[in-house]
């Protein structure tokens, strides 16, 4: 266990962004929360997954919705401790710690404000290892752990509960038409896991990996050095492509953000284009009609200049895109984990070929 | 209190069919239920509501969604009777009785078949008078009672809770799309009531009322009398028109069944028209154009032959009906009643005209 720095906070930030795969939501508005927590006095502690007793209760947090609705709709810290203490009340346990759902954008923050509030630590883990868009994606359904009840909060005092459902499939259902009636944005807290569940299912080190991936990132802006070799000297991973925006077309629809981007090629990839298609996440990248990237493994599209990771909801037309792709979780590429995220889950009839052999 | 018979529950249905006015569900299968379960032994006894202490609590519950849909999924008492338990141990308590949220159709049989599981009684009372299709449509509503929480069950073991809304029409809004997204139809069980709010806000004796309803329309059919005023002979109410089905047009949307029906008048309405339009119930009369009948009063649409109710998920062209109006319950003839359940309530610019004076 170890207090987070506020300096680790704001790295995390940047390395979640950038395992967020585009999606999970921008961390800036979960930092500023961080950053006037700390000045009013909380602290927030980290702890692993192994200190964990087996019979520990953990909650797992998220912001579930739109990424784009999250940048109209401010978060509130209490808003997410609120799905916490709901779920204590509702089952009457006491959670030993809280974790997050995804790693990946401001969902990796999610946890600390919810944790801030409960005087409670974070597991240094969650269940993506980046973000994805529904409930069935995560290693505990790989895993097939119990998939309810999960709460549902929002700043206008809206809270409900899904307490049971046949499958995984059912909860991501019911659970994304009270978010989208939310108005596509919702905190919720999901299925208390036990601290055996955490140490067999949840994908450990991740918001160590996202500090460590956004103090790489800082250093190399500090230094003007390369901050895309800077990221892959911390995590193993390549380049597919360096380019300029030239389309960005974006729905938000059924409670997801939906659309493709374009990509046109710059320096060894002029003449190429890449395009990329997203449901929250980037979720598949074509070269010139050829795929070259695909869930699971992540696809980071990043400033060119600064490193840093852009959203699905920030990208904008013009933009000099950097497009690295990273080794997902093992137990996504299992047969099992390919069911839950493969391309196929996302309705591309593509078989997954990674891009790290 | 008094048991129920069975030949009660067989009037019951028929009676509150035709307080259904056109919704609420067809009672039919709900007495199939019934039937089964008292043919195993289970009875249930009718309790009037000045006999609930102050602090007991009562279980509302009705069947929610699209009447077609409750056409096509079977009721099982079941469903209904694990709402009302699922509530109890939500909220931790113990109901002393479970009453009718709305009268009409098969949501006053859906009471008896929770109370024939649980051992406990029904309250001779409903929150409506008749059926309606919002959850703000209510007389607890009108009285700015507590509007959550509420529980949702379907048959395939899918269960949830609006635990906290900031209104009743967000209790309908959220609510509604669980129910949507279970298939159109869900068992309910709605906020808990205390003794002295039903004793306060109930309509009461609308279960015995239904009772006598359907006695009379049996004992004319029986006795080969004209069934249109044997219900007129126990009701205070007026026939609105007489005629054929001319047209029928419906569909299921946003968890409601919704449309117009067209019938051509016959005898003494020979040469006119009349048009009803309908939100699972019927709504508003117009007769040739002009606005003849509309809610809160109730627009009662009867088999000319039999006197039995016709609703709008069954009634189809060629059916010889005889439309009645019946006066509805004060609370919603007052101007905070009116702003609920009036025509405006349903979208028609119309100011509401009762038909009894």
């Amino acid at each position: 266990m170890r207090e987070l720095s506020l300096d680790d906070i704001e790295a995390l930030a940047v390395g979640a962004w950038i395992l967020g795969t585009g999606g999970g939501g921008s961390p800036y508005l979960g930092l500023l929360n961080m950053r006037r927590l700390y000045a009013e006095g909380h602290r927030v502690s980290l702890m692993q997954p192994d200190d964990l007793a087996d019979d520990d209760w953990v909650a797992a947090v998220s912001n579930m919705g739109a990424p784009l609705v999250g940048q109209e709709r401010l978060t509130d810290s209490r808003t997410i401790a609120r799905a916490v203490s709901y779920m204590e009340e509702h089952r009457r346990i006491r959670f030993r710690a809280v974790m997050a759902l995804e790693i990946g954008g401001g969902n990796a923050i999610q946890p600390l404000m919810a944790a801030a509030h409960l005087g409670i630590p974070v597991v240094d883990a969650d269940m993506m290892g980046r973000a994805y868009p529904e409930a069935q994606m995560t290693s505990v359904a790989v895993g097939d752990l119990q998939p309810y009840p999960l709460t549902t909060v929002d700043c206008r005092g809206l809270e409900s509960i899904v307490e049971k459902v046949p499958s995984w499939k059912w909860m991501e259902r019911v659970s994304r038409k009270i978010c989208v009636e939310y108005g596509s944005i919702a905190s919720t807290c999901k299925a208390p896991r036990t601290g055996r569940e955490v140490k067999d299912w949840g994908i450990h080190g991740t918001t160590t990996k996202s500090i460590a991936i956004g103090r790489a990132v800082q250093a190399s802006q500090a230094s003007h050095d390369d901050p895309i070799a800077a990221i892959l000297s911390v995590e193993p991973g390549t380049v597919l492509f360096r380019g300029k925006v030239s389309d960005v077309e974006r729905r938000t629809t059924e409670g997801f953000l939906r659309g493709e981007v374009r990509v046109s090629g710059l320096n060894d990839d002029r003449g190429a284009e890449t395009r990329l298609a997203f449901q929250n996440e980037w979720i598949v990248a074509w070269r010139d009609g050829e795929p070259i990237a695909m869930s699971p493994d992540l696809i980071c599209l990043l400033d060119s200049v600064s490193g840093e990771a852009i959203g699905t909801e920030t990208i904008r037309y013009g933009q000099r895109v950097t497009i690295v792709a990273l080794p997902p979780p093992p137990v996504f590429q299992t047969p099992k984990g390919l069911a839950h995220v493969g391309p196929r889950a996302f309705g591309y009839d593509i078989e997954y070929r990674p891009v790290l052999p």
